[in-house]
């Protein structure tokens, strides 16, 4: 399993809930099917937009089975692994190893800050340890207040299934930190709409995010286009798509992607509460870039 | 149950766990036994330093029915309710009050921002409805990037069982505009070492914290002298147990703590992983200060 | 000189400028005159409400020599030393004390951030070699985005004319630390509406602020009562004062005194541009403010 | 002289002093020979590595009439304005119009905090009416804790002469939705070696930096190959560049770039106290950068 190569566009899937906060499987499977056929080169449940750390295991475990099923190995599954406890953590990855996931993006979601380099290496590399395949790093310095240092990166990238970063940051200058001392020994996703194309151009392998639920044609174009190397057209694309980040920065991200697919005709639901969901206002808005984008 | 009024040393309980992060209720049940002994006024069981963030439920419901059953009514058992959603709160509310609880304190553990006071108040609100019980409010901000504002206080204060606030800010001048507008309608207990006294001289009427595990007798003279408007000495004594504060926020609460009730005989065990022990260099800053204070 | 000590309530003066930045010296000598007949212990021209950072050395130059001219020994003037550089620091420092300024306070403005203590002790150090007359040292976290730590101050204090901290923190924890190591070798005037009592409760000898321009008698009833050691009524007295201090930090400090003094008679005028004026809702909000507290 | 365009490197220059902080007017123009001999596009004096923010008028007055005067029309000067006042940037804005800069680029030090976009619509507007020369914007959010907002720079792009941004905070989103906004109305200068290469891909007209002192040749060589859309060259080069920037956070801006020009044989000296000079360690470490990016 970790000869597997992992790379293109991987939308984050939401997790389709009822009112009363359980899995909406039928739509989940509609959403997998939905966004296979439109070309997407993977899926990513239960990372942040997928309110992975809001859910228990009993549904999380739900979630990875379904989407497994419904994949049927078209296209790789790289599931989310986010527990506040390292033993946790553990037991969630090695479950989820053997229901088939192809492998795993881990988040660390915190009440106590981190704040101790040692601390994130322990957790992540414990983690790891749990599975044999494949592990995506990702933490989300806006939310979590820390972010992986480039020692820290080195320290991990000793472990040899730990192979992806899935960068949030945004953060160029580090980038090319991260570049120039680790060459290939990670390959970087891109988390963020702000800059798909430039991390495309250091070297990354993919973009990893929410609105590709909403707009993977549009995902896949652009990241054709950088394969490509046509990085101006790319860049046009990228401001193109840019607005609809904006508007997800206002609202809230659960909640901005299922209005979206909402309006798509997936009734995924609202986000858990206290969780909001978009206002009228916020759906509007939502509405208008998406038709701008020439989104149906 | 609404009837009874709190007030005094409340200290916030560890959660005795061995390494395989399974209960210790022995030791739990010595450390009820022993702080009663010494003369607190109550017991919260899982607030920030009871790790309540990173437990699961099954063995949160069963630290709950330690310590009532171990309190035995001799004092009020005030237990933290500490989880990311609203629906997932309200259930571990009602359990509470179930098992026997006086009263819950609700804190919002989170991983998306937590950006908007409606939010804020539809969550304590719905969490309030659903017992019978006083309900006090807590939230860090140094942890949880929010605080409650006035004007949100006052919604909540709109609740019949919304009684007390428990304030870790520290930050006086909110608390004057708070007495100012709240007057009696709020009780506050103070969270930190920084203020106790302040608080105390304010109109607040109790001191909840980790560190009255390991000084209740010293936490207890402080709050008497304050009852008896000896302010000087209250604050003398304050100066006196503030170093050991000073420790935790070099080091982390959960494990100063327990590291501390480790020095005391209290075999409580580490806090749960990725959070670290008290290093070497660390215990032995706790052990210099408690002796300076002169608890054996 | 080194000999005289410094208490009580030293108000903040504003700057009185018209509309082309010149220094009104009528209106000047009129607001001392006014303050010292009020009762004030002492005058502070040049602080943060005085716009010490925004004027050039020739009209600091002015201000000095009229506020020791109209104070005539009878009461200390402390005046603000602010300046970017050490070199510039030291010879407004060296001129400011040749004018016969009683004290002087030195606040660090800065352009790039200030990171490190040794940098801290030197400029501190050295503007404090450059004079005989006992120094204030001050800054504002909140706008200058350091602190001095409890280990700078103690390198301070071995500088014998060091003597006076003015702290903006109001971090009662902090304040706890200093007392505790320093002992008496830096006495600590409170430039917070915060927390003056608290601050007068650890020791502290007295109230540097802004507002004291506006509600003199009510500052100096606040330190009188902290004299007698009548907490519990100086703290009422705080409470009752509060909510200036609410509107100040709505509003820009210069500019809510100078359009308080305004409103009693005094036509300091506006703030240099860019700062800006209080507009028309911000004036009604500080009129009303004032006349709860029963200032005329 | 509004007809003039800028494009290309503008290296910001140092401001060469003696220790006691007086102006070595000969290494200045004998820096502007060597920058202009190397092929820089224009010369950017008393910006944040001039140290523009800690001068009086005098010796500012002084840098732009020996830049101006050394520089003799070959390439264009933009020189610093920064004053904390609105009244003392007017009167420099319109001085060094009158000296014979052919532009200026407009800083807003300030000491209390700037929250308000009308303040800085109303101070930068008022400046750029002072003059007729072209004006660029400038602030650099981590210093000054505050950043223009896509419609501030829309209401200023109102003013005919207001023509140029120099961003200095990177962030490409801000910068897609600025040029999405703006379109032509402003041109973008790059001011952070994170990210060149991409504010050239977005349209950005060159690069101003303080680095640029030092590897004028290989900051020519970067915007050259942007310049024939030779993106992934310039992309490397930008990252062979950029240890040099790291080491120039990990110590102060003005600092970094004095030692290495000392090192490259131009004796600018230290930056004006309390900023310190490059410690050994430092200068090793900016030493070795420069060394392996191939300056002698």
């Amino acid at each position: 399993m970790t000869g597997k190569e992992f790379s293109g566009i991987f939308p984050y899937l939401v997790t389709p809930l009822d009112e009363s906060g359980s899995l909406k499987e039928d739509v989940l499977r509609d959403l997998v099917n939905h966004l296979i056929s439109k070309g997407v080169h993977g899926l990513t449940p239960l990372g942040s937009t997928g309110e992975g750390a809001y859910l228990d295991w009993s549904r999380k475990k739900r979630v990875v089975e379904v989407v497994v099923e419904a994949a049927g190995g078209r296209v790789p599954v790289i599931a989310g692994v986010n527990n506040m406890t390292t033993h946790g953590a553990v037991r969630e990855a090695a479950e989820t190893e053997r229901i088939g996931a192809d492998g795993i993006l881990v988040v660390l979601p915190s009440y106590f800050p981190v704040n101790d380099q040692q601390q994130i290496v322990d957790h992540f590399r414990t983690v790891a340890r749990a599975v044999s395949c494949p592990v995506t790093l990702y933490t989300n310095p806006k939310f979590a207040m820390w972010d992986f240092t480039v020692d820290t990166l080195q320290q991990l990238s000793e472990e040899s299934n730990i192979r992806y970063l899935k960068d949030a940051s945004g953060n160029i200058g580090k980038l090319m930190s991260i570049v120039t001392a680790l060459g290939d020994r990670f390959k970087i996703f891109s988390a963020t709409a702000h800059v798909p194309v430039f991390v495309l151009m250091l070297g990354g392998v993919g973009w990893m995010a929410g609105p590709a639920c909403l707009i993977p044609e549009q995902s896949i174009a652009l990241y054709e286009l950088a394969c490509q190397k046509r990085w101006e057209e790319a860049l046009e694309l990228q401001k193109k798509l840019w607005p609809l980040n904006v508007a997800f920065h206002r609202y809230s991200l659960a909640a901005c992607v299922k209005a979206g697919l909402e309006m798509q005709g997936f009734p995924v639901g609202p986000p858990l509460p206290p969780q909001q969901q978009l206002d009228e206002e916020g759906k509007r808005v939502v509405f208008q870039i998406l038709t701008t984008i020439g989104v149906p």
